[in-house]
C-alpha cells in the first residue's frame, strides 16, 4: 500500500504513471534482503540508465545536510560532475564491502565492452540499522550486490526490503520508498524522480500533511503493552511525547538520529550546479514530516541527470549541450520537496512491521493511518 | 500583536522572558525606518554585544541555503570564525551604502578606545523590497544606520520596521520579527535566540501548525475588490491557488522571490563548525510555514555566539576557551527550527499593511488570523 | 616594463598578443588612480565584455583560498554561476562606496536600454593598502568608478595605478599586473588571461624562477641607508631575512599580509565548476615566487568565460550550449598557474615606486632585477 | 636516502628529531607491502594516537584541492570535525577492502575495552598504482592492515613501501615520505607533522630548490635505451619535455595524473577550521616542486591534532579546551608548506625502483641527485 491509497496526497504537481524515480526513463530499482535471526538488512541499487554509466556518465551532483555518515564516492562526483556507478544505497558498516562488490561488477561490466578502467568511483550511500539489524556482521555480501543488480525494474518493491530492511522512521518501520513528480517547459515534459532510503524522525514529531499523527500513534504505543516477537515491548519514542505546554525537557530527550539518503533522477538537463540547487530543497518534505533534521547521523542527497550523457569516445574537446536556465527553476523545486515528501510516506506505508535481533519491533504507520 | 497573541504556538520548547534574539543577554536590536511617498525601506541593526565587537570579536558562522542575494562580510566570517561588526539588516541595492556607514561607525568606535584598525568586516545582509519601495533609489543613507544603531535595545520593535519596512512575506505583509528558546545543559541555562527579515513564499503556500489558512486568504483576496492607496487592487500571489486535484500548472507560476534573512545568537559555547550546523536547522521552520525555498532570492543564515570572546590584547597564542560537545546538540536544533518558524510568524502579525509607491498594498497576516 | 623585457620568461606555454588578459576577445580593463597627500589608492574595473553583462549574463566562478577579505558578490556568483557587472578592484574600506557606485552605473546602462532592474550584483575586490594609502579617509569615490570606465580599453596600463596605486608584493611596490596564454582544442584556438592586483608576500621569500633574488634584495635594502620621501627609511621585510641554516625563528616573524585578487577570463566554454578547478591552479603562480599564502588577507579568485552568454529575453527554458570535457583541461590549469605568475612579475616591474602618506617608500622590483 | 642526506634542505624552519610525521608525540605509521609479478602495491596505516582514537576522538579537517579520486571517510570528518580511525593509505580500487578491515580493526579493539560502537567512520585515502600494479586484482586484503597495524613505529620506513609501493613521482619512483617542522608558541613547543603518497607531476616539471633538475633526467632518459624488467623501456615522461621558447604544444601533452595524499599532524591546539587553513598550504610545497595540479586524480589533504581530545565519559556538555589565536599561525602555514616539500623530496629520494607487472620500471631520483 502507497500512502495515496490511504488518500492522502502530498502537495499539487502532477506524478509520473508509476510515481516512482522509475518514471525518469531508464531508471530502474533492484534490492536483495537479508533476513536471518541476526540480520534484518540488505543492498538496494539504482541503475541510473539502461546502458553503461561508466562508458557515458551522468551529470550528477551532491548536496550534504548533514554529513554524520559515511557515505563514499562524493568527493569525485563534486569534483567533475559526474555519476558512473550504480547508486548502492545499504547499511553503514557494509559500505566497504559494497564499494568492492560495485568496483567488480563495473570492471566486470566494462571488460565484456572491451574498455578496460583501472578507476572506478563507486557511489555507497548508507543509514545505520543497528536497532534491528546486527550491522557489526556486515551481513551484505558481493552475491547480495549481484542479485540486486539483477532484480533491477522500473516496477521495482517499497518497503522493507533491500537496503531498507532494517531501517526504522519516525520510530516506525522505515525502508525504501518513491515518488515522482512532472514538470513541463518548452512544450516538453520531463520528470523529477525521487528514491528515499528513511531511518531518522522521532514519532512524537511525525506530522502528516498538517495532522500531528506521530503524538496519537506514541499515545497509543504508551498505553498498549505490545507482546513483540522476542518478549520485548517496541516503545517507539514513546518516552518524548512532547506535553502540551512548555513543560517539555529537550535537553533530556535521547538524540534523534537522523539518517535519510535521497536520490533524486531526472531527465532535465540540469548542471551539476543546478542538481545540486534542486537537492537542498528534498529536506523541506523531510521538515514538513516533523523532523528538525537531527545531529545523529548522515543526511545526504544525491541527484543525477539522465540527459547530456557524456560520450568521450570521440576525443573531441568541445560538444554541444542542452542547457536549463535558472530562471524557470521553481518547479523542480516544488517537484523535489513535494517528491520527497511523498517517497518517505510511501516507505512508511508499504513498510511491514519487522522485529529485529533484540526482540524490538518497530511497527508500520500502515497500522495506524485512519486508525488513531 | 504577536503570534502567540492569536492562541498559536509553535513546538514545545520554551522561551525566553522577552521571546526575542535579545533574551540572549547583551544582544540589541535598534532600526531606522524610510518612509516616502516613494520609499518604504528601512536599516536594523543587531548589536551583538553591548561592548566592542571589533576589539572583542565573537565567534560566528553563515549558512547560505541560496546565494541569489547580496550580502557582503561572509567571506571573512567563513574564514576566521568571528564577527566584528553589528549585523546591518537592509534592502539589496542599499549594501554598499551601510558597508560604508558600518565602516565608518566601526572606525569611529574603535578611535574612541584609543583602537585605529586600518580593516574591518562589516555583516550587511539584504532582501529586495522593490515590490513597495522605489528600491533604485537606495533611500537609506548613513545617518539612518546611526539612528538605527542608537536605537538598539532589547525590547525592540517587529513588523514593518527598519530594513523590514517594505517586505512581503506569503504574498503579506512581511518585516522584522523575533523569538527564542531556552535550552539547559550541565545544570546551566542557555538561549537560542532568532531574527528574521522575512521577504519569502507564496501566499497559497502558507501553512500555520499544519493550517493551510494560505489557500483561504488567497480565496478571500481573489474574491474582494480591494481599494488600496493608489487604486491597485492588492491580490497577493491569487492567480497562483492550487486548486485541488493535480490540475496545477507550476511551470506556469511566477517564481518565488524566496529571499528571507536569519540571524541567531546565543550564549551557548558553540564554534563556527556548529553554529553552522545549527543554521542549518532554521530552514525547517521555514518550509513547515510552505516554503519550497524558491529560486528567487537570497536564503541567507548567520549565527553568533557571545560565548568564548576573543580578547587578542594579551598577545598570547594559546588560550582556554569552552567548548560544546555535538553529544547534546539535539535540543539546540530544534529549538533553531522552532524559533525560526515562531520569528516568522511574529514578522507577520507585527506587520501593519504597508502600500507602496505603485500603489500595491501588503496586507497584515493579523487581518486574516482567525477570521478565514 | 615587463617581466619579458628583462629576458625572464614563465612556463612555456604561448602567450596572446598583447600578453593580457584583454587578448581574450571582449575584455578591456580601466584604471582610476588617487594621488595626494594621504592617498595612494584607486579603483580598476574589468569590463568583461564589450555589450552589456546585465542583460546578457557570463558564466563565473570563485575560489577563496583565503578568505579573509572583504570582497563583495561572491554569494551570488558561487549560487548562480553569473558575472552580471564589471569587476572592480579597489581598497579595503572603498568596498562600499564601490559598490554603490557599480549599481547605479548598471542601472543607468540599464536604463539606456530600456530595462529597469531591482537587483544588480556587483563584483568588488580589495587589497588592504593602507601603508601606503590613508584608507580609513575612503578616498576614491563614484566620481573614479565612472571614470576607470571610461579608461576602459584592450591596451591597459599596469603597475602603480587604479586600485593597485597603494599595494605592496614581497615587500616591493605591488599593483595591477596581466598575462595570458594560448591554448589549441579541436583545431581551435582560446586564451587564458589573468589579471592581478598584488599585495602579498615577504621579500626574503621572494623567488624568480628559482633564484632567490629576495634575499639578497633584502640584504641590499638592510645595508642601505635609504632617504625616503618624509626621512623615513624603508626596509622592507629586512629584518625577516631567513638566515642560512635553521636559526631562524619564524615564530617571532611579523605576519605576511597575503592578499592578492586573480581575475581569470577565457573565451573557452567552461562551466561554472571548470572555471573554479581552473582558479585553484592560480596559486601555483603564487607558491612559484615564494608566498606561502599568508593569514593576513584575503586571496580570492575570479573567473568567467565569455563563451555560452545567457539572453534570456526569449523566455526559453532550455537552450543550447557548448560544453568542455574536462579530459582536456590539463592545458588550461598550465596556463593558469603560468600566466598567474607571469601577471604577478609584470605588476612588480611595471610598478614605479611609491611614497606613501607615512613617508615609507614602496621600491620596484624593476630598481633591482639584473643588478644584485 | 633522505633529501637532506643530498645536501639539500627546504625552507628555513628547524625539523623535529626524527623529521616525520611521528615527532608528533603519539604519531605512528605502519606499512604492509605486496610484491608479487602482478602487484606492486600495499597498506599504511597513520595510528593517530598511542591509545584509541574511537573513544578518545581527534580533532580533524580536511582540504579537497582535487577531488578527483575515492577517498572514503571525509563526510563525517568535515561534519564533526573528528577522526577516530587510523588514517588508511592505499590504492584506488582497494578503499573498499580496506575500509571493511578498518571497520573490523576498530570493532574489535574497541570491543577490547568493553566498548561495542554500531557505527564507525574508517578514513581510507588512495592513489592509483595501476601503472605498476595489477589494480583491478585489489591485491591488498585484511591480513595486510593488521600486518600495518603491527608494524606501526615511530622511526617507520619510507619510500616504495606500503601504500606507495606502486606510485610514481614526476616520472620517478614515488612513494611514503615524511618530514616535520618545530614552532615555538608562549614558551611552549610544537610540532607539525607531514606524510605524503606521492603519485603525481610530470618529470619535466620537477624542480628542486628552483634547480629545473627534471628536464635534464628526463633529457637523459631520453637518450638512454634503458633495458628493464621485462625487456620494457621506462621512457618515464620523456617524450613531454619542454623545449626551450614557446614552441611547446601544451595541448597536445598527455595528461598529468595530479594524486597525492597529504596527512598533517600537531600537537597544536588547532580547531577544525584552523587545520583546514593550514593544509590549504600545504599545495604550496608541491607547486614549488613543479606541479600544477593535474587534473587526473585527488588531491586530498587531511589534518588533526593530538590536542584537546575528546572524552565523552563524562556526559558533560560543556568542557574546558585549549584555543589557538589565528593571529599566530603564519609559522604553522609555513610549516605545512615546507614540510610538505620535504616530505616529497624524501618519498622520491627513500624509493627504490620499482618494475611493474607490465614491465615498466620507475626510477628512483636518489640515481640522479648530483649525476645530472
Amino acid at each position: 500500500m502507497r500512502i495515496r491509497e490511504y488518500g492522502i496526497s502530498v502537495g499539487c504537481m502532477p506524478a509520473g504513471p508509476l510515481n516512482k524515480i522509475s518514471d525518469v526513463p531508464g531508471v530502474t530499482v533492484g534490492h536483495s534482503t537479508v533476513i536471518s535471526g541476526r540480520h534484518q538488512t540488505g543492498v538496494s541499487v539504482i541503475m541510473p540508465c539502461p546502458d553503461d554509466p561508466f562508458t557515458h556518465k551522468l551529470t550528477a551532483a551532491s548536496y550534504v545536510l548533514n554529513g554524520y555518515g559515511k557515505t563514499a564516492g562524493l568527493v569525485q562526483i563534486d569534483e567533475l560532475g559526474t555519476l558512473e556507478s550504480p547508486v548502492v544505497l545499504t547499511n553503514t558498516l557494509n559500505v566497504g564491502l559494497m564499494f568492492d562488490a560495485a568496483v567488480g561488477y563495473i570492471l566486470d561490466r566494462c571488460a565484456a565492452q572491451g574498455v578496460h578502467p583501472v578507476s572506478v568511483n563507486p557511489l555507497v550511500c548508507e543509514c545505520n540499522d543497528s536497532k534491528l539489524n546486527l550491522i557489526t556482521e556486515r551481513a551484505v555480501g558481493p552475491r547480495n550486490f549481484l542479485e540486486a543488480v539483477a532484480d533491477a525494474k522500473a516496477d521495482f518493491a517499497e518497503g522493507a526490503v533491500g537496503g531498507g530492511r532494517g531501517m526504522s522512521c519516525h520510530g516506525l518501520k522505515g525502508g525504501i520508498g518513491s515518488s515522482s513528480r512532472r514538470v513541463g517547459f518548452d512544450g516538453r515534459e520531463f520528470t523529477v524522480g525521487i528514491l528515499v532510503m528513511t531511518n531518522h524522525g522521532k514519532l512524537s514529531d511525525l506530522v502528516i500533511n498538517g495532522d500531528p499523527i506521530g503524538k496519537r500513534i506514541a499515545a497509543v504505543q504508551a498505553s498498549e503493552t505490545l507482546p513483540a516477537a522476542g518478549g520485548r515491548a517496541s516503545t517507539g519514542s514513546a518516552g518524548a511525547v512532547c506535553p502540551s505546554g512548555n513543560a517539555c525537557s529537550p535537553a533530556a530527550e535521547e538524540p534523534e538520529r537522523g539518517s535519510c539518503i535521497v536520490i533524486l533522477a531526472t531527465d532535465l538537463p540540469l548542471s551539476e550546479r543546478q542538481l545540486k540547487r534542486v537537492l537542498k530543497r528534498c529536506p523541506v518534505g523531510m521538515a514538513r514530516l516533523g523532523s528538525f533534521i537531527g545531529s545523529g547521523s548522515g543526511e545526504v542527497f544525491v541527484g543525477f541527470s539522465t540527459a547530456n550523457r557524456r560520450d568521450e569516445s570521440d576525443g573531441r574537446a568541445v560538444r554541444t549541450a542542452e542547457a536549463f536556465d535558472d530562471g524557470h527553476i521553481d518547479p523542480v523545486f516544488r517537484a523535489a520537496a513535494e517528491a520527497t515528501e511523498e517517497a518517505i510516506l510511501n516507505a512508511m506505508t508499504a513498510a511491514e512491521p519487522v522485529t529485529g535481533y533484540t526482540g524490538l519491533t518497530r511497527r508500520s504507520l500502515a497500522e495506524y493511518l485512519g486508525k488513531v
